[in-house]
């Protein structure tokens, strides 16, 4: 970290070690919604769901005052070079958490629709893909404020294992769609919640890329396109086994 | 717009209004691609199509030249309250119009696959639902540009329209899909088009919202919630017109 003229660089550091911490509790929020979005959705819990959609707010709260925060950072310590693009990024970071927490909750208010209609098999899947993309988020957190590279690369490397589940849950979905009409509405809904999880993961490689670029003044190498193989044909006589 | 400390009104002023003829920039690019995409799915041109894929590196460019110049307005500026979070909602802009960018580039993606699909007549509604949308980006921007509040309230109320579309479409889609199998494809990828044109709709409103509080001072009222009427049942025995 540079040191900045016009402060001492220790009171900067507070500035910053608090406005990381505002970040890393979003974060933290953010992977729960997510969780306990997929947890109430499996457990058909419509009420556990309206609670994931209150909870929402909370993290709203938090990139306000993260931004207000960092507005004030930068007016009374007017930072150099690499401590202002530090607090531009935690800007960045604050408001792709609360995209993450907007999926959460929309993931949350389709389970009431969800948990009028008869289970269909690749809600399994979820909690799975679930519990990765919360992870990453975690673990790029983790990454950010510990201005750990390595972390995230790893956490980059994981967004194809998530782009696999995506790919094979739109296929799946799609045939059991075709299999039976009544399917539609459910599968309908899973496909847009299996979108949302696959965007986490995109958002958190995203902020990975941040971090790896901020610690290490490199980037990371061009990772694969995240939504390439579904945008295929799947006709009515392909099977959820064949597709 | 309030004088800062250690630099003349007129250079800072300058600097402003060339970040805000990016933000432009950007915004026009912005608006032209999802015209652009939603102009070749309704042609069935792959190859337009393409062409929109490959653009959009062009707003990605724009919002790393945003971050780049506004960066440097605050490290050699160091402006003060109003002029600072001029210069920061001008940097959350850029982020959400690189979003829309990625909205006209999925859009775009799923041309060719729907391509090879026949015709589905909920295709039709898309141009009109497109051209709303485009226009919301266009007259945000003009809004932010010359600091309009009358314009940011004009674009969130537009923002109902489209949330009555998106609605409208996706319960066509769904009853289609209900009728004949053959559609399910095709309708699938409209569906993700149909919301990524809602998410265009709440994107710009969102940035009125930014543009209303940074003129007046006063949020906008509380608009109704976006998304709220697709999350019901269809069954079969709906028809496409009863839905």
């Amino acid at each position: 970290m540079t040191q900045s003229q016009g402060h001492t660089v220790k009171s900067f550091d507070d500035d910053l070690r608090q406005l990381r911490s505002l970040i890393s509790e979003m974060g933290g929020l953010a992977q729960e919604q997510i969780t306990a979005a997929i947890d109430a959705l499996t457990r058909r819990d419509s009420e556990g769901a309206m609670k994931v959609v209150a909870q929402d707010k909370s993290i709203d709260a938090l990139e306000a005052e993260v931004e207000r925060f960092a507005v004030r950072i930068i007016a009374l310590r007017a930072p150099m070079a690499d401590d202002l693009r530090e607090v531009i990024a935690a800007l960045k970071i604050s408001s792709v958490l609360e995209r993450i927490g907007d999926y959460a909750k929309n993931i949350a208010k389709r389970t009431p629709v969800l948990a009028e209609n008869s289970i269909i098999q690749p809600v399994s899947i979820l909690p799975e893909m679930g519990r990765i993309v919360a992870r990453m988020v975690r673990d790029v957190l983790d990454a950010f404020v510990n201005r750990d590279a390595e972390l995230a690369v790893a956490v980059c490397q994981r967004d194809k294992q998530v782009d696999d589940f995506y790919n094979s849950l739109f296929r799946a979905l799609l045939t059991y769609m075709m299999e039976n009409p009544h399917h539609i509405t459910a599968s309908a809904h899973l496909l847009f919640i299996a979108k949302n999880l696959e965007r986490v993961g995109d958002h958190a490689t995203n902020v990975a890329e941040m971090v790896h670029y901020g610690v290490t003044g490199e980037h990371i190498g061009e990772r694969p396109k995240a939504d390439a193989t579904p945008y295929v044909n799947i006709t009515p006589g392909d099977t959820a086994e064949g597709a």
